[in-house]
This record gives C-alpha cells, structure tokens and sequence, in this order.
C-alpha cells in the first residue's frame, strides 16, 4: 500500500468537521495529496445506506440491523474509494471508520465488540487505520458547544446516557490500540489543530519537515 | 417459541411465488393461522434496503455490501416481524431467508459460508427455520418457464454460470442441513404443491391429519 488512512474520531459535536477543515488549509497549502471522505457515505450506494441509517423516521431499526447498516456502507467506501486512493499513493483522511462502530454499537448499544469486529472484518484487517485521530471531550462539554447547531437526526436524538457509554467506549478501544490517538481538546481549535498536525509529522503521516 | 418458521428457497424462476400462493390457498381454506413474508424486505425499513439492494442502477456494489445489506434486511424482518409472530404461536412462512445468502454471496459470489453465517448469527442459532422447502429445479429449466416475465432487476441480470453456482450451492446446503427438504419440480405445479403440503404435514408444521 503506497497511501495512508487516517481516521477522525470522536463524539457528537466534537469538533471533527471543525478541525477536519482546518487540516484541510493546511494539507492543501502544503500541496499534499490527499482525499478526505466521511462515514456512513462518501460514495454513491454509500450515501443511500446512510439515508436509511440517519431517517429519524426508522426508529423501529434494530440494533443489529443498524451496525451491519453501517458495515455495509463502510465496506463500499472502501472497497470504491478508500482502496483505489490507497493504492494510487493518497493519504486518505476518513471522518468515522470502524471505530466508531465499536464504540457506538459494539459498546454503547451493548452488541459486543466480537460481533461488531466480526461484520467489519474488512476494516480491521489489511485496512485498518494508519492512525486514528480521537477527539477527547465529553459529551456534556462537546454538546454545549454544539447547541445553536440542529441535532435532529436519529443518532443525534440520542440521550445523554447513550453518548456517555460511547465516550467511555472510545477511551477503551484507545487504551486496546495503539493506533487511536487521543487528543485533548480543551483548547482552542487552532490549539487542538495544531495537536493534530504534530500527530500527523510524528507518526509519519506528512513529512517531518512540514 | 409457540409458532414455526417455514422458508422457501430456490433459484430465479423456480417457482417459489406460485407454490407459496397455493400453499397460502390450503392454509386460508383450514383457517391456519399464518403470516407470510419475504426477503429482502417485508418490513418498512427493510423494504428500504431492499429498494438499495435490487437498484438495476448499483452496478458498483461490492459482494461484501451486498451480503451485509441482506443480513441487515433479514435481522430487521427478524425482530421485527417473524420474531413476534412466533410468540405468538403463528406458523410464519418466509420467501427466502439466511440460506439465500449462504447459496448467493457465500458460495456463489464466494464470500465464504463462513463469513455469511457470521454476519447471519441472529438467523442461523435460535431463529433457524424450523423446515426449509428447497424448491429443487435447474437454473436452465427455471429461466426455460419464466421467459415472458420481468428479469430486469440486479440479481436477475447476472448470468446463468452464476445461477449454475447457486443452484449447486443450494444441493450442498441441503446435504449439510437435515432443516432443509429437496422438493422435485420437475412435474405440474399442483403435484410440486401436494408434495410440499405432505413435508407439512410429516414435519408437523400444520396438522397430521390436514
């Protein structure tokens, strides 16, 4: 694999399109070669999957439905737009990957991490993430944050309860591999930006001399 | 569990829809009391999935995603509809269930029977069929009967190498799973029907003496 995947993670409201559009300035400003995509979507039968998923109409979804929902659209993305990308050389930036099934369904919704990495097999194997960028804030702080914004679809009408177990879930697959990042985000954005791109020189990711 | 689950497989064009609608005939007429469903689809969510899956405009979807909708699509139908059914000691009688995907993307797109029962785990353990009527007729003789009728959906198009596969799929299937009942086709559709009513009655799906 010529390319590198690296994935963005964290709670709702954490700040990931935030930082992820200040990473972008910079890659673009530097000339690097990159594509940036996002979970559930980032292709055509992707982003059809992920209407079902997000319909705050389908509340009747089961929790297994959902987490091979979510299998579905990101083993698409991958196989569609990840691997091709990889392969022609691109550093790959991906807003949610398979962690956050882990932390999300595997965890919070309780279906177990054996099964959810058992149906997401694709994303943990050959392709798993390069590195992982995790967004440490917690729900309480990253919703009041977010509270001019909507939060109108099905996982964001979520309660409190549900987004504390997928905070504590992201600290345990942190602790479990290596490649999760944590990053403290009690700054400033540019403060929290520059965290991540020194994260991006160190691991390899850009050139160190960037 | 107070009901049975009774699925109906087969290859395109086997016959499945006319057989169900003369079982749902004697079943009406002895006032049994039954659903009847099918996959992909039968509930709301589902059909929305389904819609994803058959889409003749999908060409790029991989063997992977396709296999995940259709465990998706099944575990919704599941818990959705066949489970309390069950409960409530209804016969429930599906178009298709998990061995569709074990004959289609497991051995015919060769995904593995392996990774297919392991997304499938809800529909293979507790909630496996309690009989499965395997409508046992060659892709060639199926297609021969169904010319005048629409092929035009996105696993109709494939071709009839891939409809070989599956149909031996299904013969190895049956060998593994004494579940699942070899039903001749060979002659009219009231005879394949009588032979189908007699499973029913010697498997204790409806009365002996029905």
């Amino acid at each position: 694999m010529k390319g590198k995947l690296i994935t963005f993670e964290g709670c709702e409201g954490s700040g990931k399109s935030t930082q992820l559009k200040l990473l972008a300035q910079k890659l673009d400003a530097l000339g690097v070669d990159y594509i940036m995509t996002r979970e559930p979507g980032g292709s055509a039968i992707a982003e059809q999957i992920r209407a079902i998923i997000l319909d705050g109409k389908n509340t009747a979804m089961c929790d297994e439905c959902e987490a091979l929902l979510y299998a579905a659209a990101r083993v698409q993305l991958l196989k569609e737009i990840i691997i091709p990308a990889l392969e022609s050389g691109k550093l790959v930036i991906c807003d949610r990957y398979v962690d956050s099934s882990l932390a999300y369904q595997g965890i919070a919704r309780g279906l177990g991490e054996d099964f959810v990495a058992s149906i997401n097999s694709a994303a943990l194997g050959e392709y798993a993430p390069f590195m992982t960028v995790f967004l440490d804030i917690s729900p309480e702080q990253a919703f009041s944050r977010k509270h001019g914004a909507d939060r109108d679809d099905r996982m964001e009408q979520l309660g409190m309860a549900f987004h504390e177990k997928v905070y504590r879930g992201y600290l345990s697959l942190a602790e479990k591999y290596p490649r999760i990042r944590r990053v403290d985000c009690s700054g400033t954005k540019f403060e929290t930006s520059d965290k991540i791109w020194k994260l991006f020189k160190e691991s390899g990711a850009v050139a160190k001399d960037k």
